[in-house]
């Protein structure tokens, strides 16, 4: 399961027989160390990575009213009948503000950090933390049955099968809350003091309700001032000794990306950015960048004539880099433009006043090398560089190398690529294609996180554009080479993680291989292209031109069909597909880049025939 | 301990036992799956985090030689005398090549993936991994007293206390490594089949060695055909079974980070970028930015007059941002420089051709207000903007920004601040200082990961500036900013898990509050300095311009000093420190920023003062 975003803290009650210890104020002001338990869980829940906070408060609420003004992740709601109703009313008040799976948190509790891991990596939708028995008194027992619940109660000669304690500390996913609330709101008239324990004995015989158990851990509800005696003499020391000690695991749910990238990574790729903290200026981590360098020269075989500099930046980023710092100012580069990243190319030109002449044709139609011959000879005088996209994802078009890089020789210009979604993916050889600068970045199918752009780059090229008067700073190719070179580090401060995790996504790419990559990308595209063929789907462009990574899809013209709707009914199965863009015809795009698999694919297929089936979409 | 980056394999051997199995290759070159289980052993240790792999090889090297052509992380060694000679000699071959702590793996081991995962998470920098007993035959018996081994043996007699079985997988420390070259040395002429096993016995007696042990791994050293058919039948398919639902696990040292950032980090922000995959296209997603773009406003308390615009990039970039798109062609900022950072703002102006006009002082001089304001005067009709570094690292001086404001304000000058350094550390009002613009970044104050710049600014000018003809692409300031209000996220690809940390970071700044951590960097402040001066170190500005997060040293003049030799020493302590740059003095600097405390900076300060000690440095 998901780790949760979300806590919501039950705060409303008056915690009468506390007041010797708490004054008048509710029971979650009660202080132990420096701050209230309330606060003390607060900061517990955001060190665990909830975001969003939400209280029910009642009895003196100006009190925690004061909290949401201090954090920005606590909103309050206030139970106006908090004396007259229980707990599952005041749960009951949070239904507009609930939106996804949630933390159930009672506001009395003080609890070891772990408690929480252990929800949040629980193998459940739905799931109530249960202790072993503590024998302090206003227990409520756990009666279960295997992995499930079957009952709560404060009896425990109702209990058939003891399964611990109930801490107060639950995981209850969106459709569970949702039926609680449906349950419960006919319930309210004639039990008003209706808990949220009664609801869930109440619910568990029709839907599993698990639940997850710890033996001992240090935790505990403070009810009357013994419990506090007791927490503030041996609990709550100890809760402080075992949270120091903890040490973070977190269960990461898969999900498979379609979209054009950032991909899909594996896990390794993701606990690589799990690294001692480290200061970039180190020789330590200069090795780290100048082995990811050298590397990534030998994945487009570029050997020694070729340089990679790398940029904290997106994909675009390094795009930029390179138009800005080689084209001189009195020549023209000749853009190639079928789909949003060629024009992406013109916009940066236009921006930063560099001339360029533009061939451009319909989004998705191939080029037509001809005519870009003919542009080439009619500008012969002013034109030195020639750009195109590789893999043009607007509408998955593989745009011909070999053809363009004829070209370029043939015509003496220096030849820009951008392999941002190719790199990695499909065999590049930059020497064989006498490419002078191809771009792409960290998060496509090299399948690392996203925050590098980088340029490889002829080093011969690169050297001679040193003498260029400099158009910008940050992405100023050849400034940012020097200082890689010579320094051994990155000039500006280098996204640290990000690149561990390109490090480890480079070290993952040489194990699967070069033509392992490319054939498991293939057979994805295959089995991919196949089931939507078989489901009636058309694509946006001629199957010899697919790039093999991105379909174009074209969308049904059934008035069932939603893009949206389709679009979350896979989101939540865990599957991420993608809008279309500016193409002829309305399409969407699914790309099969990233660590994932053909089963993957199947299994993707099988949502989107259930999607078509349940909603009755024709094909035509 | 910190996880290990380097392995060593000991392949040497002839394996003859198993010649038909494996025909005549080395032992590593058995198959089980799809590939020799070398390979195998190389992907687990790659998935795992290793970067280096050395091979020392000696029978059929040239099989293993092609690995090290495959694999650009994988090299090899040759044992010549491998026919002659036992496993401690192969592994004394590889001396020049061992830098640090390493695994050191036998080749002939199938193992599952948890093995790897507890050594590199072990608690001891020296650990032997045992395992329950198997019962295969030609088991090596580990011989243990507590928690440190005492003897390795085949013969069962010899042990006294059984720890269990040696797997054939250690952590050895370059320490240990040493010690075991020195004492090998020594051995090789009386027993040239001296094994690693045997030269860790030998040196058991004089220092501890650890062991991790592990019940019922599943593992296996394969000799001979009966080893390799268990194999083949039950451990193989097993390990594949428990590597597929293993879940990773990572122990982080801690590192105290005295560089001026990016700083240390909490544990909790370093997890928040372990997330599912996510395509940052996703309303999820959306609301995560602009959750971080609301609350980094928050922090500066700019209330709803200002907006906050993110770049994937460091801060830098972020400052050219700014700096590129709010100046008018035909206007000019003055620029107030008294370090690397008022000159960078410089070089941005220079590398756009944006007019300036420069108020330079020595690095490390408080700036003079007066002749500021005379500048201002005298170029009453050019100046539209007046920029200025807060808090200016070069040399750890705090800048008077209400100085500067008044300025601005009755001059009418847009007010630009680089706050790289201070913000989230230092608590300002951008509304009460009528700052139109101020820049940061994640890694700083702020306590999160490098990758992301941005931009607060005063949404009135920003909607301005967006009038004024672009000068650049990919920072434009007004069109990300349009990107970002209307679509709700970023314009280009952002870098996700830089913003889950940068979203973490935050949660857990206003968990400790505005006061809350500027009192604790204010403390770690007057640790530091009381302890540097009680040393006899001088500072290089005066005490009443420190801006207290950052400090620069006057280097010592004592001929013993070495700057170097003193960042090394401490930096395998545990300890970052940081050169000094182009001060009027040389210098060295502290910064007492990042997720470090009080404590940090009392053991840093013994340790420097035990750095001083030993190499008798005076300060005079």
């Amino acid at each position: 399961m998901r780790n949760l975003r979300q806590a919501v803290i039950l705060a409303a009650g008056t915690g009468s027989r506390l007041r010797g210890v708490v004054d008048d104020k509710p029971k979650g002001f009660l202080k132990l160390g420096e701050k209230p338990i309330i606060e003390e869980s607060i900061a517990k829940l955001v060190r665990s990575g909830v975001t969003d906070i939400v209280i029910i408060n009642g009895y003196r609420h100006e009190y925690y009213d004061a909290l949401a003004k201090k954090y920005p992740f606590v909103s309050t709601i206030k139970n106006p009948d908090f004396a007259e109703t229980g707990s599952m009313y005041s749960f009951f008040m949070a239904r507009e503000r609930i939106y996804g799976d949630i933390l159930l948190l009672e506001s009395d509790l003080i609890y070891e950090y772990n408690m929480l891991q252990t929800l949040h990596n629980s193998i459940y939708s739905d799931s109530i933390l249960v202790s072993g028995r503590t024998g302090l008194g206003d227990e409520v027992y756990v009666g279960v049955d295997g992995d499930t619940i079957v009952n709560l109660s404060k009896d425990i000669k109702k209990i058939k099968h003891l399964g611990g304690e109930l801490v107060g500390i639950s995981r209850i996913s969106l459709d569970l809350y949702r039926e609680m609330v449906g349950h419960a709101k006919n319930m309210f008239d004639r039990h008003p003091r209706y808990d949220y324990e009664d609801c869930l004995t109440d619910l568990c015989n029709s839907r599993s309700i698990n639940y997850d158990f710890i033996e001992k851990p240090a935790w505990m509800e403070i009810d009357d001032e013994d419990h506090y005696k007791n927490a503030r003499d041996t609990v709550y020391p100890l809760i402080g000794e075992k949270d120091r000690a903890v040490s973070i695991k977190k269960n990461i749910e898969r999900t498979v990306l379609l979209n054009p990238g950032p991909a899909a990574t594996t896990d390794s790729v993701k606990y690589a950015m799990v690294v001692e903290d480290i200061c970039p200026r180190e020789q330590e981590f200069g090795e780290l960048v100048q082995g990811i360098r050298r590397d990534l020269v030998r994945i487009v075989h570029g050997g020694e004539l070729y340089e990679a500099v790398l940029f904290a930046s997106s994909g675009t980023g390094a795009l930029e880099a390179c138009l800005t710092s080689v084209i001189p100012d009195d020549r023209t580069a000749l853009i190639l433009n079928n789909g949003a990243y060629g024009e992406r190319m013109q916009q940066i030109c236009d921006g930063f006043g560099i001339r360029h002449i533009d061939y451009v044709i319909d989004w998705g139609e191939p080029i037509d090398f001809k005519e870009v011959e003919t542009i080439i000879i009619e500008n012969k005088d002013l034109i030195s560089h020639i750009a195109v996209v590789h893999h043009e994802t607007t509408v998955g078009i593989l745009n011909n190398l070999t053809a363009v890089s004829n070209l370029a020789s043939k015509y003496h210009l220096e030849l820009i690529v951008d392999a941002m979604s190719s790199f990695a993916g499909i065999p590049i050889d930059v020497k064989d294609l006498g490419i002078h600068y191809l771009m792409s970045s960290s998060n496509k199918c090299i399948q690392g996180m996203a925050g590098v752009g980088f340029v490889i780059c002829n080093r011969e090229s690169l050297e001679k554009s040193g003498a260029l008067k400099p158009r910008n700073f940050y992405f100023n190719l050849y400034q940012n080479y020097r200082f890689l070179s010579e320094k051994g580090e990155m000039q500006f401060t280098p996204p640290v993680q990000i690149l561990y995790a390109l490090r480890q996504a480079i070290n993952e790419y040489f194990i699967e291989t070069e033509e392992g990559r490319a054939d498991r990308y293939a057979q994805m595209y295959r089995v991919l292209t196949a089931g939507l063929k078989k489901l009636g789907f058309k694509f946006l462009i001629e199957e010899k031109f697919h790039a093999k990574i991105l379909t174009a899809i074209i969308e049904p013209r059934d008035k069932n069909y939603d893009f949206t709707e389709m679009h979350d009914f896979l989101y939540w199965r865990g599957f991420t597909i993608y809008p279309g863009k500016g193409a002829k015809e309305d399409t969407f795009r699914l790309a099969n880049m990233g660590a994932i698999s053909c089963d993957d694919i199947e299994k993707f297929l099988e949502n989107l025939q259930e999607y078509l089936t349940l909603n009755n979409i024709k094909l035509s």
